[in-house]
């Protein structure tokens, strides 16, 4: 509150009914100007000196050189500070634009209250467009800017052939085992080797990468190598790193996260389970729907495995942001004026339903100008931000108002 | 001991280093006459009179009209007592044959010192042969004896693709799924839905029943209404009464036990799991053995999937037991004269690595005579026996005595 304020703005609070409130902060208000809102979150990921892998008190910022560490400095204070930065620069420049911040305090664990503070508030958080500042570059040579989001759809299979667990001397043979027939539809829904999916229609709607985003992805400056160490993987099913990104952030997914049902402690009990239930789910892609999988998943479990139960878990839609046009060419030229090249724009393979409600509830495009490089540890013990970053990213805001500001307002 | 003494035997305490001792009872001793042991267990379930569902006290003997209620009466107190009446009544009658007892002590909780305490008694323990006395009828109309066990082979498949747990949006699509895998092995290895091997080899060693032990199966009493209500299945595999028998008594299975990774709690977590174990075992019929299983399961999995781990564990001969010549027609003739109608010969889909030890040690025929019937509630609340049962059983003993006894000595 304080900080707006001492940038020249004025805070309002929304709280919803559960869960944090949510700030925005108002610089200027000229219904004649175009308006441009930058979301960014403060609260942050758990840390604890007892790790042993913090170098210094994590809640206490430390500056080394150039460099600021701290929890909470890369994911999200520093963007949403060089931001701050770059609406003052505006300002002190006159650039005719309405700016805004929306600041969030629970993206950390899950956006509870999010959702009903934009609903509610609106009105009052009416823009013509959103920048999210709030991703990480592949590499610190090459700007890269995500455009779209991953959606999501979850299902839990349950089977009971069963009362309870029986004896496999007694039942093993005649017997139905749950377990197994789940696993056997698994493998009906998918191959688990590749992971393409054989339920018909599935990839119906999925809309493939233009050729542009593929050359987008081929600069990304993504590493197969770093890719697995990062991730902590030994092998992947293919090792064909434009094929790797494609599946990470194009193309939708089956996977099975758990199984529950039967015993699995120390030994073994030779049981046949009366009851299993898999837990499985879908990222999806655009333009696939949560409503329209789930109707397929359902069906053809129906088809294959009548006396499955389906309960879907869940749901959000993808995101695809807009890659041309001016929004996203003034995110292209932002960025080459602050950090001297053009970013690539490439996707993210995770799901964000705090996207996909500002662009739906607020009637307006969502761009991502993300400052944060890999060695900034998101999420990491000794997490940091740079003062490079931060000044180029300052640059990048202030230039991507003042590219919107020459739009006027789109009405 | 005092009722072994009681009944004119010489009770012998056969003590192994970890686990119960074996007491194994001498009635006459004379090398000139054929020998013949039989074998119960004397201790029992667990029983609790806060499950609400025993009528008495579990652990007091309760006579009402006929029938004895109490935890083991039927399992296995009751046939033992049988035998020692049958025993006293052949040697009240003069039959010239040495008899034996043995009693084990944790039979419930898996015979632990069992075979130490065979392996270092054999000589004193030497038999010409078992009559195991441990079985249910399947029903109360026609008597039934089990001849042939099954074997057991488990196993613990597990893969890891990765170090740890990772979030879904981020490697979902590109990232193996070691649980999906695991899923695709299984399915490679059976047929979830019929239960079928699909392992090159699995079925060959299989001794199929012969006809006249078919014709015993059809008519055991097997009732598929019964079968299901006893194990509160919902559903079986196949209705066919003989096919459930077959499956069930003398073909060998693969059954998963459980899955171990992933996450499969309250709500959803949207992860790739970086490592998983699935647990399975087969029953093994003769003439498989647990070697050549583990040989053929092991050889099948390095060939389809080459970075699964398989680790063997426990392992168990199947035991097939004598259906023709003068030992089985002995029991055959001694029901028809206890119970008034000959026996039919089933088997039993369990493994009692017990009964093979005393076959492989002691070099002697293992057969079975039980007395129990379902209605008795073998490990169920209110266990009972009834005279009925214990006074025939107990002619049926005395008179397989004397079959054994004209046999003569097998030199």
């Amino acid at each position: 509150m304080e900080t707006i304020r001492s940038f020249g703005g004025r805070p309002d609070v929304h709280r919803p009914r559960h869960g944090y409130p949510v700030i925005h902060g108002v610089f200027d208000e000229s219904p004649s100007l175009p308006t441009v809102t930058v979301y960014n979150h403060l609260d942050v990921q758990p840390a604890s000196r007892d790790d042993g892998v913090w170098r210094t008190d994590p809640f206490v910022l430390r500056r080394e050189g150039d460099r600021y560490f701290g929890r909470g400095t890369t994911d999200d204070k520093g963007p949403a500070l060089s931001a701050l930065f770059g609406v003052r620069t505006a300002r002190e420049s006159g650039v005719p634009v309405n700016l805004r911040v929306l600041w969030e305090f629970e993206e950390e664990v899950g956006s509870a209250g999010f959702e009903e503070v934009i609903r509610t508030a609106a009105s009052k958080l009416r823009t013509g467009s959103i920048l999210v500042s709030d991703t990480v570059w592949l590499t610190r040579t090459q700007p890269a800017c995500p455009t779209s989001l991953r959606g999501f759809q979850g299902f839990r299979f349950v089977l009971q052939t069963g009362e309870e667990d029986r004896h496999s001397g007694d039942v093993g043979g005649p017997g139905r085992n749950p377990i197994a027939e789940l696993m056997g539809l698994v493998c009906k829904i998918h191959d688990p080797d590749t992971g393409r999916v054989k339920i018909p229609g599935f990839y119906a709607d999925v809309v493939r990468p233009s050729r542009r985003e593929l050359e987008d992805f081929r600069r990304s400056g993504f590493s197969l190598r770093a890719y697995k160490k990062d991730f902590r993987l030994r092998s992947l099913r293919t090792n064909d790193p434009l094929e790797v990104m494609k599946r990470m952030w194009a193309l939708p997914t089956f996977e099975v996260h758990g199984v529950a049902g039967g015993y699995a402690g120390p030994g073994l009990k030779s049981i046949v389970p009366g009851r299993a239930e898999v837990f499985a789910s879908c990222r999806l892609v655009a333009n696939q729907t949560p409503e329209k999988i789930r109707r397929l998943v359902t069906s053809f479990v129906k088809k294959h495995a009548p006396d499955v139960e389906v309960h879907a878990e869940g749901g959000a839609f993808p995101y695809r942001g807009v890659t041309t046009g001016p929004l996203a060419d003034a995110v292209r030229e932002a960025m080459r004026f602050g950090f001297g090249r053009k970013p690539v724009f490439v996707r993210d393979g995770g799901t964000i339903g705090a996207v996909v409600t500002m662009e739906k509830v607020l009637r307006c495009p969502v761009l991502f100008l993300g400052v944060s490089l890999p060695e900034h540890g998101y999420h990491a013990p000794n997490e940091n931000f740079d003062w490079g970053q931060a000044s180029r990213g300052m640059a990048a805001f202030a230039r991507y108002f003042e590219l919107v500001a020459g739009m006027g307002v789109r009405r």
